[in-house]
């Protein structure tokens, strides 16, 4: 997202990036004050996907649409967690992808509100997918994204409140285990399939790597980002000092985990930050 | 291709349309003199996706060089086909795909030579493939694909001496059953997995749904401008005439068709010609 804004600029358009508050939320007194006559695009993820905070898009809609601007939102974390219904918080464009809700990769798709006009990326064949999208059709892929999307809204409720007890629970243990740490994001308006934790006085990458050497998989930062060695823009934005920033990590849950590896992952989690801590030159306590 | 062009042109880049003889072969004359001092790429199908036709890559790619110009070409319909060697033929970019090999739908490559700089046309992550192209990466369909062209190069002789026989029998059969026909593309600098056949005084289209009617899946000019009426730009620019071009079919062939599926094909195509002459205006004699 912040790549594709870099485009845009380079295309000669201006970007305003909106500040958030401690918790991610994108505050709504910024957003009308950042609101110019010339401004044509609103775009809001639905759920941060780096802390799982859940933005208002109803109302960040409504107003775009008292100005006649158009709203887009990248609902790739949301869909499958949150009920979106595109006409009554009146999106415009929304972004999605499969493979985060348990459909193929390689496969997402736009939602284009009815009369909006947008102009295509890709070129070639001009009479695939309404012209708005050239190339051979990944026919596989949609089916599954399809099949997807049906089981995700067929299972929707209970499959949350799975995803919330399971958060709750790794993050219960978590405390238990170990000290010195910060969850990050809003409190309550939150998604249950991500937890974002900051270890004190420790590397957010070597804590993913020790995990992986044991066979969990997390992520510092956004996964799209995660071989990059910059802090998060997203906790940076969040007011999060650089220090505690760099000892994040990213754990997502799947309605497949169970309590016991709840127990395993915070077991393990428990023995690599004492191993890192006990190498680190900084005490955790006097961050 | 030919809406890529537009859209460089949108763009403000001019490009210089190549003309090709009746077998659809670019004119290395032609090309020269086409030339400019700011020219930066030429681009040239290997294989031409709707006539089969096999272009001088070699010696185009020579010519570019000699004039410190970037070549690229579309090798869709080339690959699991030619043997090619992007070394040997000095190809600074090449076009692949997937599912023309009976890989997965929805993957594709481009080669892109050591040294040979190009920019995304894709953001967001941008660690992503190099940051070429962002987007979580469909590692099942890359690794398809990876299994697609080793299996076609280690087959590739013995499935062209396949398509070959199958190509000949067709054409074969096909004008002992159906008169006044025309197969399109070159003599024998061609593929081996494509004939394009013009039945004169009817439509393709015609053909083409007839023929879907009885399980034969066939395709009039390229696939991805199936859907719209215009007749194919490829055989106009062959000198084809439109009322020819109107009649024309692509039969495209796969190393798992026999005989007798050709004999079941050709026996409907004669039927279902003899239906569409019967009905038609034009006497195809007189063509």
């Amino acid at each position: 997202m912040l790549h594709a804004c870099q485009q845009l600029e380079r295309e000669g358009f201006e970007v305003t990036y909106l500040p958030v508050d401690k918790y991610g939320l994108v505050d709504m007194a910024e957003l009308l004050h950042a609101i110019r006559k010339d401004t044509t695009l609103i775009s809001v993820m639905t759920v941060n996907n780096e802390v799982g905070t859940i933005q208002n898009i109803k109302a960040i809609a409504k107003i775009a649409h008292d100005y006649n601007i158009y709203f887009h939102t990248d609902a790739v974390q949301a869909i499958g967690c949150l009920k979106i219904d595109v006409q009554d918080m009146d999106i415009d464009l929304m972004s999605m992808s499969a493979h985060k809700i348990h459909g193929p990769k390689g496969v997402g798709a736009l939602y284009i509100k009815n009369g909006v006009r947008i102009d295509p990326i890709l070129f070639g064949g001009d009479s695939q997918e309404r012209g708005k999208r050239a190339g051979t059709e990944n026919i596989p892929g949609i089916a599954g994204f399809g099949k997807a999307i049906e089981i995700a809204t067929r299972n929707h409720i209970i499959n949350n409140k799975k995803l919330k007890n399971i958060r709750e629970y790794f993050i219960q243990k978590l405390k238990e285990k170990v000290d010195y740490i910060q969850i990050n994001g809003h409190p309550h308006q939150k998604s249950n399939a991500i937890v974002s934790v900051s270890f004190y006085g420790i590397e957010g990458e070597s804590i993913m790597m020790l995990l992986d050497l044991a066979g969990i998989c997390t992520s510092t930062a956004s996964a799209c980002t995660s071989k990059s060695l910059l802090p998060s823009h997203v906790l940076r934005a969040m007011g999060i000092p650089d220090e505690v920033a760099q000892g994040t990590v990213r754990f997502s849950f799947g309605t497949n985990i169970s309590k016991s590896d709840v127990d395993y992952v915070t077991d393990e989690i428990q023995k690599v930050v004492a191993k890192l801590r006990a190498i680190s030159p900084i005490q955790a306590g006097r961050m």
